[in-house]
């Protein structure tokens, strides 16, 4: 198990110019949030796809520093997302993540997407990250 | 919306030789559970991953009648599932749905499976089910 | 690498009530086909999902043996399928499975899945089996 | 259907900081590439995830566009990605999308992406677009 505090100076360094924010990661669970640049906007006041994409992928990578302890080389190895409603622009995006396993070599988790102050997801994601082998021991 | 009885008359005459029981049908969610039949058991006491596949379909199906209405021609267009765990072979097997949208032409949820009695899940699906053009106003 | 007779040999051990018929087998490769049973035909004279699933699954363990030797204990960890058209219930299934990865401990392949005599697919799936630790120096 | 210069001038106009090239489009297929940029560089020379996706997502566009014309309003309803091997930071990436099926409200097809000059796959994408009532007849 990682701390907040742990996690989040492993995440700034790793990503410098990520503009996250970890609102809470435990046990099995995170819950990160960030707000979309100029870039992320798509035609119509709408969020890319792709920003919801990294954004689900980061919150996974969160909760399980957070479930065995920071693990740098834990990868992503497959990702499956249902886009639900469009994103509002000009709200925060709000993922939170439960993983439904932690195994031996791979962990399995959902991500629910939200604008902020709507209770309808914006988008659905379950992912698996492979995890290298002395993991579980960190 | 459909009754749970209207929902279980509906079910049985379309699939017969089913063997699943609707626990509970209600707006955007269904849980239903059964036996895994000899046939449905896989060497090492385990069950079948097309029977779980099975299951949650079905569960889908449950939770989309009983938000819309009987929607004999709503039909699947996307599952993902992971497996997370080795099923009981002598338990029910409980499958949870949740559906995370209903739109006029598709309906996404999810579903989490159980071994009867065990917390941790077996598996878990994400599915997508078509709908009819006129469904939404059944 | 495991020769078509042997893994003609497991199959038939490991699941002595499969009607499947094991076309061709190579490196990363396989074609399986069947004929739907009456329990595999829904109403109005197609072939149910899980039959679909089931026979991927099947074209996915099939094409892992031929390209790493014989896996029994090789597990499906995640399947993802699109229904695309409605399969002929009169007409044999056809699997082609080719598999996209064969790592230390994960394998992941496609499968196209047709009625026989129609190039038009019924359904695409994409698969990954866990394997276990020893299983490529077998 | 619409032309390579149809495409090219819609997507110049939607994306226009868009940095991929499209080197083909036809019936039910495409295949673009593009460098990737600084910011999609991950620590150890690879490339994101989510720039993968991004790619691949817009070949799945394009190809539909040049399948049943400019269709603007086609959104992406789901999308599931198995990274397969690290890209190789210094190479154009390539992404090369099939079309399995272009149904009325829905359009599905994989796509298979490749680091230039290598011919593994390093990540397989498949996808579904739904389309707006109106897009089977432009």
């Amino acid at each position: 198990m990682a701390t907040l505090a742990e996690i989040n100076q492993f995440m700034r360094q790793a990503f410098p110019n990520a503009q996250f924010t970890i609102v809470a990661a435990g046990n099995k669970s995170a819950t990160i949030r960030r707000r979309a640049n100029e870039q992320d906007i798509r035609p119509g006041g709408t969020v890319s796809g792709p920003t919801l994409m990294a954004l689900a992928d980061t919150a996974l990578y969160v909760a399980i520093h957070a479930t065995i302890g920071i693990t740098p080389d834990a990868v992503t190895s497959n990702m499956n997302i249902n886009f639900l409603r469009r994103p509002v622009a000009d709200k925060e995006l709000i993922a939170v993540c439960e993983l439904l396993k932690v195994g031996r070599s791979l962990a399995v988790g959902e991500v629910t997407l939200y604008s902020d102050g709507n209770d309808d997801p914006v988008a659905h994601v379950v992912g698996t990250y492979a995890l290298p082998r002395a993991a579980q021991s960190t």
